[in-house]
């Protein structure tokens, strides 16, 4: 049976989930994948630190040339993260001739077209199915199940932390601050939350996942992104009640040569497939031309998940088939143009709209017809009963209106005396009939 | 440019879907797959029917050789279905050294070894993507994707016809009569459905699966089935008021070396993603030992999802990666062990229990009695009023319990005088904490 020697480089908590599979399940993974995965180094900067694995002290090193200089090693993990010192290690492990192997989604959201170059001008592979939604296997959906599709929309919830924040506050009503509070005591967010909660992590997961679907250039200033900072629970409610699901949700269109690429807080129906993933999971819907929609829900992080998809990619280099994979297909090949991306001003979208009013006659007709002055059609209006003393809260959705429009529209809202509280604006998912960016 | 030969033989509905995105998106495609896959042939015993899409002349054939003899053609796709006539034209495609893309459930689950063994002798690969749940991409999820777990249960909605008529049943409270027309009447039954309704579709399914995922050998009389033919309304409305949904779910588990493989009508918890899968779609859920729970959903028949998933091998065998596949993985490569199949009467379930008794004193304590004495704890009691002059539909939900102690006590319980009607008897999916066969 073939042997493929590999090192791990960042032994943190994925790179422990890897060492874990390859040290305990070596023998039924050599049997399924017919080939011998070799672990012949695990490298860090730390090597004292416990990691509840037993790993033969001969294997650790903290020199990373230990793993490019043996000719043993055929495969390299990086499992350290960030698009600088990984970056620079990823093109070292290619130019030395190993194939490479990441949870980068940094690396190649910021990143990704330099490494496939070094990729390819040393002959050898990266594979990345790790790097989006962890534990499920969207990159080989989208790049080898789905290759057959023209696809036109990608509509995913890639931030797990996110999630299990939204759906706590769902559920419990709890406010933001609470709600995060128990991700954090749970181990769903991290002490500094900033990257999950401002969007960015779900931005650099879209950019990866629209580059592939759409094939094409991404960057990450491509894509517009808010997070969920402040969200508040009277809007979950009201949106329940009209029969809506708050999501953080990453959306990618594609219309001819026209791309749409944003991640924001949306209102879902309930009754759509997005609705229902809750607590820390992924899930991401793709539409294709010749497919329709196909949908796939799983964790978005943790070790073992994340550890899953690597093992997965080590086979595919293993076995010979990453190689063939970057050499040949369209982004890793280097054959992909730019396309237009769309500013956020011009997409058009259905949103929802809480007024905190004054509670007095005229006005819902001087909103309404403030709306109408901007070409924003109301679709429904929810007027609760006062809940402070004097002032109303007042719930628009309307039907697709263009962003701007929406823009112009608040800002003389908000002159209004009659407004007695900030207008929040939040987003709908638009019906089928208008998926078009 | 590499370019990879193509023919088709059978061109039915899935084959003339193949033939159209071949024809009508050949050039992205090759943009795409980094090889171009130049339709040569395409080959039916019918050559005259029109097929609403445009092929020339004089690539089309009606004798297989004519494929089977170019030696430009790399990759023969057979869309002719069955485990007779297909395997026999799949063996002499492989003979004369090419690969082969099939949709052939029958064939892979009746004949998969003998066919891998063809594929080895030749040097040559199978892919058979789209012989599972159309356009899921499942295959490559369980088999490369998830390829580093150990897996544990697949529980799949894999008929779409059948999922159909329970959706319209409970959603309308339809009988099964007039769902089944319905279906046929929209075109998501066959005139004659008895392969879908009987289950044994789906049966075929779960026979390919869970030989992928379970790494074993599966024979079709390993898969326990029964098919979804004469489901009550009564029975689905009194589910959906315990908080069920009634699917024809395929089960596969592994605990250890001992499997369970079986189809049948199965009461869902609501509050499943497999309760959300509506109408003609199919649904997998997959459960691993790193990953734990993924979940896939989408179209799971039709011409262009399945040509989708078609197309998709036919990348994956023109850029050589199903060679590979082929060459290596464990079933393909012949490397499987047959596993113990429980018998159905070794597996324990939840049961749902409608009987329609006589109302009057005792029968509830007489038929908790009788089930006590099998063995059966009961779980809950739903007690209607009387439905008609006399006889109570009286429904019973229990613990885990021993199919074969489930027989036995019902063949005691049709024999009580109190019993007005049939006893109709239903699984119920089991809750997590009993995963294990």
């Amino acid at each position: 049976m073939k042997t493929a020697g590999v090192a791990v480089i960042g032994f943190g908590t994925v790179g422990t989930g890897v060492v874990r599979l390859l040290m305990e399940d070596g023998r039924r993974l050599a049997k399924t994948i017919g080939c011998r995965l070799d672990l012949r180094h695990v490298c860090d900067i730390d090597l004292e630190r416990h990691r509840n694995v037993d790993v033969p002290r001969e294997i650790l090193t903290d020199n990373p040339d230990v793993c490019f200089d043996d000719p043993e090693v055929a495969i390299v993990v990086e499992t350290i993260g960030g698009a600088t010192v990984a970056v620079d290690l990823m093109k070292r492990a290619l130019a030395a001739g190993k194939d490479v192997v990441t949870a980068n989604k940094a690396a190649l959201a910021e990143r990704g077209n330099e490494l496939f170059e070094a990729a390819r001008a040393a002959g050898r592979s990266i594979s990345f199915e790790a790097s989006c939604a962890a534990g499920i296997p969207i990159i080989r959906a989208i790049r080898d199940g789905l290759i057959a599709n023209r696809l036109t929309a990608i509509t995913g919830i890639l931030n797990g932390t996110c999630n299990y924040i939204l759906t706590r506050m769902s559920s419990t009503g709890a406010t933001y601050d609470d709600a995060l509070a128990e991700a954090q005591a749970r181990g769903y967010a991290e002490t500094d939350p900033t990257l999950d909660v401002s969007g960015e992590d779900a931005r650099h997961k879209l950019a990866i996942l629209a580059a592939l679907a759409f094939e094409t250039q991404v960057t990450l200033d491509d894509v517009y992104v808010e997070g969920i900072v402040g969200v508040s629970p009277h809007d979950i409610l009201f949106g329940s009640q009209i029969g809506y699901v708050l999501k953080l949700l990453a959306i990618g269109r594609r219309a001819g040569d026209a791309l749409s690429l944003r991640v924001h807080p949306t209102f879902v129906p309930a009754d759509s497939p997005l609705a229902t993933v809750s607590g820390a999971d992924n899930a991401v819907l793709v539409t294709g031309h010749a497919v329709g929609d196909t949908f796939y829900v799983g964790p978005g992080a943790g070790e073992m998940p994340t550890a899953s998809s690597i093992v997965a990619d080590l086979a595919d280099a293993a076995l010979g088939r990453a190689q063939l994979t970057c050499k040949h297909l369209a982004w890793p090949a280097g054959r992909c143009p730019a396309l237009r991306v769309q500013s956020v001003g011009e997409i058009a979208a259905r949103y929802y709209l809480r007024f905190d009013v004054v509670d007095q006659p005229g006005v819902l007709a001087e909103i309404a017809g403030g709306l109408g002055r901007h070409d924003i059609s109301i679709a429904s209006v929810l007027q609760h009963e006062p809940t402070r003393c004097g002032s109303v809260p007042l719930v628009i959705t309307t039907h697709g209106a263009r962003e701007g429009n929406m823009e112009s529209a608040l800002a003389e809202m908000r002159e209004l005396p009659t407004m007695a509280g900030p207008a929040v604006r939040i987003r709908m998912l638009e019906e089928k009939r208008e998926a078009s960016p």
